[in-house]
């Protein structure tokens, strides 16, 4: 609490613990860039509506300028003693123009000025993550088309299921990755409304011009209702909650690195850049940046659950409890882009080991599924019937020590006469792969399909400013 | 895990505590209607791509809708010891139809089947929260027509800040609710997918059409990828998520509710429907229904972070973890249509004291920041010199023992001579609140134009099916 | 809502939604016993405080006792319509007895009830969970004994790290487990606390005693101040974070259980009792067991979000939202005691494959410290230095295709002079783990002496009833 | 990962951005005092196990000792480049004393350092956040003392209920920061045992004396394990879940205050150093504290969450998502401790408005119970039945506009005869409350024994170190 705005009807100093629990300068002077803008906004409104006079208005607008070079250049410092990045700005500014500085909060607030601004930060970090997304799956992309016939084990239940590529693989992340960037424009789309003009909880009787400063801002358009836009913290929810769901995409992708890079897999050798030594051990080389990542998953959803806690059971309109909204958003949308830089980067240069991979496909009877499937096809029988012969001759094969692919026609027909050698072919596992060629299946063809849809979107997509 | 399935590869008996930690028929029997009309599209698929045999789906198509009159009759009871829904009425269906029922699981996994089924669970409740949403706007505009010219003073930290409406704050709340709305609705529309033909990670080499079952069963196109699509749980966190945000809405409304109800507010007065008594005191009325709706909020954050817990670090395809998606999703749907309904019909039936709150008006000063914007207008000062002046006014009204609305011309010209006598007029309550006309703001003709932009957007409204 | 505590006060019939919302039978039924139990406590004490004569003593006491006979036989339905289970029973037991039945609420309220039922609940689970600890790790220790020879490769960042053995990592679980056991009788000894006499929030004119209740219910003493006794949930969130933290250590064990089950790792083999098939794939053994308890975790999570959010931020003394605390605890103490009885059958009889563990040993130059180690103490460098050394020779290893264990002293000496002949013996791996001799450290005689010193602690465990 | 420990293995430069996602020193530099103080004592125990020389034991101490004070100077800056706060150490030490400075990491890893650092850190906090408990409730039972006779409407579901004082609600919270004392001094008791020497995750080969350097740091023993000891972070979810549910408890008080603060409450005033103005609203006095208060049980909240989600799954021994540890244990630290200091020294400022609290008590007929007990005790009836009358006395008082307490004895007896004179007696708020004498109650009596009791115990209260 700066001393002057108490200074109306509380006559003691401020309590020196209170200061500590309430000032938000040493984190939202993030802010400061969305502060200066949305009151220049404001400035030039009240001009045009006749509320301040032309000279005010320039020496106003001058002097925000000459605040925003301070700022940028370090001449004038945030870590100041000032209680928010607001207050500081417009005791700058006063310091600088004089009087006409004073006559800026004119039909403001602090509520809806702390609003338009803090909406400002979350509408650009929801388009700067959309941009970085769209990055990481042209990424995903190319490298999915490099190995869209790179074989690889499918698992389910972390067990070796079917033979599927790489490629394919890659476009199931590209699709969470494209959901997400989906949410981000949505989320930005809904949220894109200017609160501005809405003064402290009521709106203003001075003559303001919403629709003007919404424009001029970027803003769809002004928000419906006042008390509602100046205790609405829905924008920040659901970045919080979109990160936090990207966030669980890149811990899964980052689990099956780690698993991958273990040398018991060995399919995957991240670079140099991206890995790190032990304190003591010197033959170690360790996945630190998916764990890393793994790991980061935590931050994003204790601070999604931080603001649904602060919110619940919050009588209209502002509380002070809000202020606990940003520094949990400003910890998300930093983990988030970094993250997503780091893991481009990573997929970019790690490199694969096609033989690991195809190696890989021999264990685990991968092609056991061809097999039943043949079994009803050709042979007429049930599924649940084929997938019992199936057992058998996979009971059989590991009897043999050997993989269902490895059988001859004829340790296969002494499990079931109905087996006949065509089937054998089946049990290639590319030849298997490539026979998943229903839509949106594995086979190469369907991969590169896949590739190429989502290329076609990611061309038609429009990211805004 | 039924005996069945596991005899191929695995002999013994499965641990009865196994049993009991792996069935999920005592939870996922919410889905049969989901199941059973899932496969009636997958088998008309089959038929028609001549994957099975036009009698053989005659037999399906039969047995299916039998199953399904006999779960709704109570004739075939989901109690039984089958392990999933999926199992029983594929169990059911084949003592039906005998062979042909096993032909039913060509070219399907249960990952596919699963995925399509809880998507159409969800996809439905999307729309039928809308749908209970849609009705709530409605009350809550019927009751802020009736109130917009109910003084009511808006408070800020629960301390009273200027007059505003009735009206004006319940469409806050209809403001809220409209965003809810616009988030299920979103999130059915990025979602409306079918996962119907993936198998279980990798597609099938049977000729499956996609497009058609993706068509019958009323989704927007299959999905792209099948590895993604059989481990895709971002539609289940989407409407967890959405509900939990809603919740804490509600629980905004309810802590208002119960703060009103209270012998020290008694704004309001809750039908005696939607009140209980106490065991032991005789002359109690308890707001029990805001309370509980307020406790609910509970439940709806705690199925968010459990099911993003379940999903974290989670590697492809599916991990039988995914099995948690479900309770906690049933758990908030229920919750939040049975809150919505109980919230309407206590916002409908509940009576307002219009007396008590304006009485309320003249404690807190509500007008000062009127007389502030008065000496910026007509008496040209600088707004934080203003507010010292005001500051000054409030503490001599206290000294007095009256609110500002009732101070003399004289007493105020005290204070500061520049105070004439013509803003008197301006300290009246309902004058104020009128005086507040900027866009969005609380003057009644203000209150009333959000009523009519809100009732058209209501009926622009399109609610699929 | 009864109708008839409503009815003092409140005319109107509730609301059949209200009565959806408000019913706690369908779940508090679970407290049948500790009410009945709590109510016969209560009774006896208003009988020797005076407060009801013998006979009507008398008459609740048989008829309480029947009324428990009959809900344990099911004459007595709690599937009907009342509202909770302290209603419930009241009403039966009037039935039974008449007016004497209504006496037995004298100088009790449905707050007290609540509180002390609840309580005794939570408190009997705090002890059965700690049993079932106690169980877990008297396998670990037994399964840790056969194994305290058997190499595994110890790792960090999933990357084999320095050798070990079985035995030893699993008294790392034990550990965890035996930190939860004690923070389970830390918080029954912290809670064991009686509530009962406390009323509806400020204590009762009659003349009642508390301490005799107290003991007869098994509790150290009665609560010191009745209004928070009657609003403290701390017990319950208690028992949920202690269950959240338990999870989270099955979680861990689970991860592994998975890993070691892939055919990469080939470790450990589940016995088929807790591994499940494929309805689509015949080859597959899934590991369905430890999966399930890893998701479980998220409900563990979820359960303890919603009650710290339900008690968020309200006021004194007994609020209807605080009905919300029993599901999630009933909820979570299910799934510990559930999970806790399926892991220790896993870890009993899972089958080990020795000879695999061995062999990962060869990979990941597991041994590279100890040559660190030896520079340092028999060469005198530093030990920065050393580990530049052996970084180089793992490099050279490497270009050799061999792990460093496999090197010669000729290709040692090579790397660096300073490399003596009696080094290479340092290599091998058992002679690597039982170096690791200091305390705590892997060294099977350690691991021994760890064994030893768990299995004192637990045989001096004292679990009260 | 600093270039230096990365070289052995790894050529190429780190990424820049893996730099920003793995370094910790600008978080983990709050550790510095703990690192120095463990490293001290391990180089001692090295020198005094002849593990390393006394000259470069005593170039080492003196050595961390000039790290320390240019730490604390300044003109060490923890600005820099390094990975985190032990590499900086390290590089430091060994800048000011050269080889002998390489030889302190011997027979230790990073691993067992970071975590004997961390623990120490919590530890040393567990009692902290004690102590200014125990001021706190020190502070609690001035007040309690000084309001033992304060009439305060007891309330339930935010309804008036039973008259109590002000000292026994004061007193409702004292004993839930007992509790929440007992909880810290409960986990530093259980988590007080020293990983050092447990090095990288085995043990080592060196002759270490771990119960020396435990001594020295002041731990109860060693840890028993080290493969858990190195992984293990109960200790740091204990202190996060003390600190949820301890703002959970201060969010109650909060909100309780800021009710009292408002207008139509006006039962306490904060003292002006407590409160804050508006930008806007000249007359406005805003409870701040309390808001940010309830507002920051979100973090609290929140940073439990992270660290559970965190730790969720992950595989033995130590993995790098672990360093996501500490972030959100100093902030909830950080935030417990100043919100105890600021809490404390509001309650003692706070001025109570004692005839507003009485004059509150003459609504909603709080003596109805007594009446009803009074039927029970004097006229013989069943509590049910006496339940009833007073129903109906409360609907007569209604419709005479008074409150029960107001009524006559003929009033009375016209409901039912049954109500003798001398019942009215008890209607009066101040008889009502010191009637409830039961152990625990409201009683200005019994409060006085509460307050000594606890008094007691916080005499007896031992607070180490």
């Amino acid at each position: 609490m700066s001393k002057k705005i108490a200074s109306a009807r509380i006559s003691a100093e401020s309590s020196a613990l209170l200061k500590e629990l309430n000032d938000s300068l040493p984190f939202d002077k993030a802010l400061y860039r969305e502060d200066i803008r949305g009151s220049l906004a404001h400035a030039r409104m009240l001009k045009e509506q006749g509320i301040i006079s032309a000279e005010d208005y320039e020496a106003i607008e001058k002097g925000l300028r000459q605040v925003l070079e301070e700022i940028e250049s370090g001449a004038f410092s945030l870590d100041g003693g000032d209680e928010d990045i607001h207050m500081a700005v417009e005791r700058r500014l006063t310091e600088i123009v004089g009087d006409a500085g004073k006559r800026l909060h004119t039909a403001r607030s602090r509520n809806d000025q702390v609003a338009v601004d803090f909406r400002m930060y979350v509408l650009r970090h929801d388009l700067q993550i959309a941009a970085l997304l769209r990055k990481l799956i042209t990424t995903l992309l190319e490298r999915a088309e490099e190995h869209a016939e790179t074989l690889l084990p499918g698992m389910t239940h972390l067990q070796h299921a079917q033979p599927t590529n790489l490629g394919y693989h890659l476009m199931a992340y590209a699709s969470m990755f494209r959901r997400d960037l989906e949410r981000f424009l949505d989320s930005y789309e809904r949220n894109n409304l200017s609160p501005l003009g809405c003064a402290a909880l009521a709106g203003t009787p001075h003559p303001v011009d919403r629709q003007m400063t919404a424009k001029e801002l970027g803003f769809r358009a002004p928000t419906l209702n006042c008390l509602d836009s100046v205790s609405d913290r829905d924008f920040a929810l659901e970045i919080l909650f979109n990160i936090a769901t990207m966030m669980m995409h890149i811990s899964r992708l980052s689990e099956e690195l780690i698993l991958w890079s273990t040398s018991e897999f060995g399919f995957v050798r991240l670079s140099d850049k991206h890995a790190t030594g032990s304190s003591i051990m010197p033959q170690k080389k360790n996945p630190d940046i998916p764990e890393l990542l793994r790991g980061k998953t935590g931050r994003a959803y204790g601070n999604l659950v931080s603001l649904l806690t602060v919110m619940k059971g919050l009588p209209l309109a502002y509380n002070k409890d809000t202020q606990e909204d940003k520094e949990g958003v400003f910890d998300s949308v930093h983990t988030a882009e970094l993250s997503l830089r780091v893991l481009r980067e990573m997929i970019d240069e790690m490199s694969v080991d096609r033989e690991a991979m195809e190696r890989a496909c021999m264990r685990g009877h991968l092609t056991a599924t061809d097999l039943a499937d043949w079994l009803v096809r050709e042979a007429g029988l049930p599924f649940r019937d084929a997938y019992h012969i199936v057992g058998n001759v996979v009971n059989r094969a590991e009897e043999l020590g050997k993989d269902i692919s490895q059988m001859t026609p004829e340790e296969l027909a002494e499990v079931d006469a109905r087996i006949a050698p065509e089937a054998c072919t089946l049990l290639d596992n590319r030849a298997s792969m490539n026979a998943r060629a229903s839509e949106g299946g594995t086979a190469t063809v369907r991969t590169r399909e896949q590739i190429g849809q989502m290329r076609e979107w990611l061309e038609g997509l429009e990211l805004r400013p």
